[in-house]
């Protein structure tokens, strides 16, 4: 059984005892908070896990080994590498780290002392992306062509990262899992209104090899939710809605075709789009931190690499620092290689 | 009864044609067309109509009051040209022309020979565009903060305009009814997958004074059909989803609120949202494109400057044309002043 | 070409008249309208069709082969006896008389007269229900255990019939079209809120033969429009809903599997679900009015049989009349053998 | 604190355990359950609950005040007596009993012993039924007309009760909150497809007193899960939409104007309809079981009368035992006199 050690017990900490505490092959066995009133709150959920305020005492508790990170952003670096350096594994809640250089040399300190680092990009365990990876692999897509997320909601505004670094990393995380290759260069652009110079409102566009690309629309403020992905393809397009209870991802079988035409008419048109049925896959059933947390489970007993590792928290932060230095200078296009 | 001589019975002039027909304002006199298919169908469906391949005949024909061009982007210039020089009212497709020299030059004859353009924006024209107008107006939405507007589907690639120039003169012109005042800069960005270098996706951004953005997906290959256009305000916001079948606009009273704040804790939040109801207001019914052709005969008779005038289509290119320069420059940021 | 007389300018039709309008086969000769303001209508859009107040005068006029009957229930039976005794073909509206022993007179009268007698079930000619056909003719549904549907909207309150016979021809038509089989039974409640004894909101339930139901709500005091009917299948099941813009027919690969079963326990079930893909099969694009014009035209001229002849006009009907004797009972169980 | 005991940790008691476990008012001080490996979740998730295999020792032990009993339903009449007997107040899992003689046993145990009885309808504590009430009471509505709930999707055939006492206790406790007044009579159809003389399909229709009628679609053999409920009134609607994720709750100012009307026209109608905006009004937010849960710890400590109590209880009792005699009667109306 693996002993858990979990910091911070806000919005997401929550979700992750839970699932700790369900799973056979975890124990629970501390909570670290320093808000008095969340830590009398996680106290009342699970009496029999020790509850504290002193992370370094967690870390020379007895019978932890694993380190499970929920606090923001900006104390992901300290506590991953302070866990590290107590000989833990660690799973850390996305975006991994604020600046690529903190991700590189978390990354190099797991692999020099043998331990685990696992990134909470949950919607990469999700029965969804799964399915969509499994069609991407099988090459139903045919050649993927472009890339469209918004996800969008009246969110709680943060104050130490804007909407890109809250919102974006898991479009990121699935399009790198999608695509299993870095953007070669980042644009851009958004707004800022609640006089923080931190943007609730961004656009990230990305350039890809063979003229791919993505774009995601993030935003704490707007009225409705959105979470709506499109994978254009060019044998077959998906579009994976996330707020439908049911069929979730739904497969198309349109397209274009690339007509020979010389006819001599103001009206010629030399692309024809064709479109066939439909069909919704069913899904892989299961909630994805659960499964997330089996996963994490798995690699720490036979110490192997998540499929959200460091290097996938790396390609995450790359992309999102790049975008921040764009969003800076009026949308200018960053190449990813002087990240 | 005003006399319309019609070219161009292709995708959108039938629809032209079936209102001027059964407003009694109007006698659908002639209708030129060049495809014989195409003026056949014209000719079953209207018998008293003289179809015509001869375009000066039409503009010689008696009883011939205002044109109405249904035809290319690419011929709009010429086509508008004639028929003024021929003393005729003008109504013609959206984009009003190719380039913003071409559009002045044609503002310039109009006003010169007395002549009336209308540009068929026809979306200013719904029962949608007409309420959020008039909320604008009445300022219950406070100040406007950011537009964002999706309009993708799966749609016939054009061979003689990308699809900035064949979809984002919607949201353009909606944006400028709404704002009544042009953008300060324009960058876009884009893709072509038909090998003929024309965009069939592109993201619009446009730059306003005061911190106001508004931005634009296009896209002709997309599986499914959407139309989700957002406006967010700084007491209400507005969801304008025209795919529904009813309640198309949605005012939300939603919005954030600034809080003094010092707390000395990592889950500080300086911002929070408040949330209210939602109102779905009753919209006015009817075909825009009837009610644009109503509005038109009133402007035709009483001599008026119609809502979508020659201006209007203008503001329209001048974006158009920055946002084509931008695209073929990896989307670099153009000033509006340049064009 | 086929001349037609068309008797009823009111709601539906201008839609029959711009159909017959636009295909060739056909000649729209004459429209007999008594409301003057109809009537003026009629004439600005149909120019060359002689318009007209004297019924008896239209079925006189040379070049009238077929007549299209557009009025309300109550006048069917006289208007379709009249045109088959003066030798033309009709097309009627739903539903196609009042009483079961109206129709049967049509029908024995027609084929006495050699006349083609089609009923105007619009939905039979939908992509839609093309498409439900050929799956439940496939036998991908399995045995086909129940029909729902719902057919619901804030609609104009009839004077002459109840919301069954305004409401239930649509879901009646579909369900003996797919079926091919009467009820054996019908029962029907509802009740009438506009102090004249019409009911406006009521509920069908057909029993049939080996333990299959339907059961259609209809309403004319919905505050939303509802088009959701839906088809179990032992293998499959269907649900169509015709609100959709696009993926109206949603084919669902569940069911149940029912299972052995002695466990002694509280918790036991026996009867177990399962659930695979779901599948949007591409509908057949048209509009269906067109499609059924058509249709007649070919049996007009090769002298056959509609899809919606007499026969499925009576089997409608008869269902009509038994729901009314019903409804005015209570919901007592009226077996359709009485009818 | 109030210490809990919870009988049946199967589908629906770890909502009610976590609800209890999490309140500061309660302690979560055993469960009971008979089966091992449902017992072993329990202790796992709440190790500092008794879990236990014995019904009566629960009851005996000290620190237990109150019990919840999460069982099937043929269980409860038993159980609830017990604990009644034992001193306990009890909260007991919908539908209260199986017949009205045992509700009406127990709720004169409970009178006679001073203790409480809450049936868990957790829908009454629902933010959206909580605001529907509200309009309610208010008066916005104007007369309620009518009210019709389609609540189907593809469930767990159980083997105990038929679908009418699995869902419709749900519709039943809403519309009996609602409308306070209990109906006329009862028609119930219906259709067993699992080879059970099970119903996994039923209709029930209420009359009630001055024309107003109820009608409840419910069914395990769905392929789509719908959670519609329609309430019909003179001034306004409202569609209460429990699958939306937000505005589940949506006021329809829209309704029928009775006109008077002596125009001798086949068009006349003297019914019109009128229609306003729509609102959905911002719903209280938070889980329904855990207002639940602390409106029962209220009800406890201050001694007062549940909402949802054994009266309420038996009123939907009484409507399912009439409704199960109808459709075993082929939809015989039975009057709720005779339950």
């Amino acid at each position: 059984m693996i002993g858990i050690g979990l910091v911070g017990f806000g919005y997401w900490g929550p979700n992750l005892a839970r699932n700790f505490q369900s799973l056979p092959q975890y124990q629970l066995a501390a909570i670290c908070e320093m808000n008095p009133e969340r830590a009398a709150l996680a106290s009342q959920n699970y009496p029999t896990a020790a509850v504290t305020t002193d992370y370094a005492a967690m870390l020379d508790m007895d019978g932890i080994d694993a380190i499970v990170i929920a606090t923001p952003v900006s104390t992901h670096f300290e506590l991953t590498r302070a866990a590290l350096l107590a000989g833990k594994d660690v799973l850390v809640e996305k975006p991994f780290t604020r600046t690529s250089a903190e991700a590189r040399e978390l990354i190099d300190l797991a692999e020099t002392r043998g331990r685990i680092i696992a990134v909470d990009h949950t919607f990469l365990y999700t029965g969804a992306v799964q399915t969509i990876k499994r069609l991407v692999e099988a090459g139903e897509l045919g050649k993927i062509v472009y890339i469209d997320s918004v996800r969008i909601n009246l969110g709680l505004f943060q104050s130490d990262v804007n909407v890109i670094y809250d919102l974006a990393p898991h479009d990121l995380s699935i399009t790198q899992h999608l695509l299993e290759r870095d953007p070669v260069a980042v644009q851009a652009v958004g707004a800022s209104h609640a006089g923080n110079d931190i943007e609730n409102i961004a656009y990230l566009h990305l350039e890809y090899e063979d003229n791919l690309i993505a774009h995601f629309h993030v935003n704490w403020l707007s009225p409705v939710k959105v979470r709506h992905f499109l994978i254009g393809g060019t044998s077959k397009m998906i579009v994976y809605d996330d707020m439908q209870p049911s069929e979730k991802v739904k497969v198309y079988d349109k397209g274009i075709v690339i007509k020979e035409g010389d006819v001599e008419s103001l009206y010629r048109v030399y692309v024809d789009y064709r479109t066939g049925d439909m069909v919704a896959p069913k899904l892989p059933f299961g909630e994805a931190l659960r499964v997330e947390a089996e996963h994490f489970a798995e690699c720490v007993e036979t110490r192997c690499r998540p499929i959200s590792d460091g290097h996938m928290g790396l390609s995450v932060v790359r992309v999102l620092e790049a975008a921040q230095r764009s969003i800076k200078h009026h949308g200018d296009r960053v190449e990813l290689s002087s990240i």
